[in-house]
């Protein structure tokens, strides 16, 4: 069985899998108790490599906080990517504790209170605008603190992005202004005091095929560059959104990224520069950066058989992991890559299911996993827990002690 | 239309809903801030009496501290209920502050860790052993703290209960003990310090068809009797489960609680006081205590119309309230019930989607809708609250303010 691309990137040692060098169980022992989340740091700087490596000179790398915003992980990116995306005043504070400057971090998410546009306002951070209705309260709140806001305009493009794990542009929708609809706003926004920089276009999130991800990202262009015309000003920046994907399961072939950073060099130099030379042009990715970086880490309390079935009993569960789980946001559930941290690369020789700690059925890590022999007090290893893992989880469901989280 | 159930059982006052006769406005103001749940103490009470009246003299009621474990609500039920079961060491210690003696709590759950199991010992509540391994932990626990572990034992039944939300027993499961092993644990109690008092079958859980309940009881008490037959000592405690359901969605009819209680009187007195007279028998319930006195508000941040649909946006949303937007354990999504909870049995006049804060197409609260106008600023109240909300929703999602809770 060949490993799993997200697995075969971590280390190992001494038939333990490892994390920032350090083997798992000698991490669960730094912790002081099961389970964890760790996250190699290694292997976030390899990735934005990765990134760099593939993606056009002078394209600007935006991480979405929203992704992982444990505050080591975003002190760690702040010095590799180029700019943070936040989606909540709570993540503009951790993104602003960074080197990045405020004008260097965005602020997108429908439904933002008058309190978090005035934080964001007074911070100097870009404001993402969902709907003509942000402008005016923007407006209002400009004047009240004599603070001129920055604003762009998150617009919902005319076309979505084809299989996607999520939709999130293309008919009517809650995020963004409606494509159509611009050119009257930014008509509006000639006539106030806002300090307006460009457009974010956002078509949809993990997406493991290229050639969608090359075909919306045209789309972006034409459509960006259509509205760049009714500005009353230069366009300044230019997010093309994300959604670069990343496998969670055996099932998934892991994205083409080369063929997406052709692209996007094509489009860069080609369209985007020649017509709007003052713009900073964005990819925003968060998962991509981050989600196969870490590990949930959770110990077998009890192995037991059930009619002709065997379990292994962790400490851990969807409270802490709900995605492993299948049960947020999945039509299908699929195992996530899972492996015996303190028995890794051994012959797999028994067929168990994974079972959290939680009195629910729902609460299952792997299903029918074909795994090394495991007992009590081995270390269970979930891969694919570097995004939307921890911040993603019902943690206080059913009051289980929560998990800690490292950056190794 | 005719009003749900669940929404006719809650007050209303000059056009505005209540709970605890306290307008939802003026409870905003109160919390000082939104979204906020409110649960009505005055629908608790009388839940606790429908059952009363329904349930035989004698049967004891059992609160399952998990569906709702606020720490006010625990202590309203403790009044009223005649015991607590909990799934983790810090839902213990919420039911230990209360007046219910330790005797009278039951702790359930697969993965106890061996902290749990000491703290539960020394607590000196109930364990509900769920494996063989667990009775050998409890053996050595209670020597070295020189406590006798009360234990109970869990049973895996060999029938599951039909139509229910969650399947919880028959065929292999991670909970509890093989109901054709249990006489082989029985004999090996029979030998060690642990005090043995009886029995927990838990067949499944939100269930709405009252046959299926009673059918479910009828052979819970078979296997009851007939795994007593190898006890050493007299059954003292048969725990028979719960899984009574609340109607979610407006397809869902009540449960009919009259035709459980008749068949559960006719267990009791036909079969469990005759042949295990010092049994204490208990139903235990979470959701049908409080699922329905719960509320979450939310307000209404925006509104805006996206090619022909109009969005209300909330400042609240799947981070607080995961059940609601279909995305924990749901194979299809169904709109909870959902009111303008400021222009309360106002003329509905418009079909709407209510969508939450979130970054996320996944945060959606109320899909097409029929409402009274609601504008910016008006206060949008999801039923169903009381149960597995709060708490079984990813609240660091986004990082998004969290959300007041309140027993009024």
């Amino acid at each position: 069985m060949t490993e799993h691309p997200t697995v075969a990137a971590f280390g190992r040692s001494e038939g333990k899998l490892t994390v920032g060098g350090v083997p798992v169980d000698r991490l669960a022992d730094r912790a002081g108790s099961t389970p964890y989340f760790a996250y190699d740091r290694q292997l976030l700087t390899d990735r934005i490599a990765q990134l760099r490596a593939a993606l056009p000179e002078g394209l600007n790398l935006s991480y979405a906080v929203k992704a992982n915003p444990m505050p080591a992980v975003v002190q760690h990116l702040s010095g590799l990517v180029d700019s943070f995306d936040v989606a909540s005043s709570a993540e503009m504070l951790v993104a602003l504790d960074t080197t990045v400057p405020a004008n260097r971090i965005s602020f997108a998410g429908p439904g933002k209170t008058d309190t978090e546009l005035r934080q964001a306002v007074a911070a100097g951070v870009t404001i993402e605008m969902e709907s003509e209705n942000e402008a005016d309260r923007l407006v209002r709140i400009g004047e009240l603190l004599g603070v001129r806001p920055r604003v762009a305009v998150r617009v919902n493009p005319d076309f979505a992005l084809k299989g996607s794990g999520m939709r999130m542009g293309g008919g009517p929708q809650q995020f963004g202004v409606d494509a159509e609809r611009v050119p009257a706003l930014l008509k509006r926004l000639g006539d106030t005091d806002l300090e307006f920089l460009g457009f974010h276009v956002f078509a949809g999130s993990q997406n493991l095929r290229a050639e969608s991800l090359i075909d919306a990202q045209r789309h972006t262009v034409d459509l960006v560059l259509r509205l760049a015309e009714d500005a009353a000003t230069p366009v300044r920046y230019v997010n093309l959104g994300g959604g670069f994907g990343i496998p969670y399961t055996d099932k998934d072939q892991p994205l083409d990224l080369a063929a997406v950073g052709d692209n996007l060099s094509e489009l860069l130099t080609g369209r985007l520069r020649p017509a709007l030379p003052e713009a900073r042009v964005v990819v925003e990715l968060g998962r991509y950066i981050v989600g196969e970086s870490g590990v949930y880490v959770t110990r077998v309390v009890d192995r037991k058989e059930s009619r002709g079935k065997t379990f292994l009993v962790v400490d851990g569960g969807l409270h802490h992991q709900l995605a492993a789980s299948g049960n947020f946001g999945q039509v299908i559930r699929r195992n996530y890559p899972l492996a015996v941290g303190t028995g890794f690369g051994a012959e797999p020789v028994e067929t168990v299911s994974v079972v959290g700690s939680l009195c629910t059925p729902l609460d299952l890590l792997g299903d029918n996993v074909t795994l090394p022999r495991a007992d009590v007090g081995d270390l269970i290893v979930i891969f694919q827990a570097g995004a939307y893992g921890l911040t993603a989880s019902p943690t206080a469901f059913l009051s289980h002690p929560a998990a800690a989280e490292m950056l190794v």
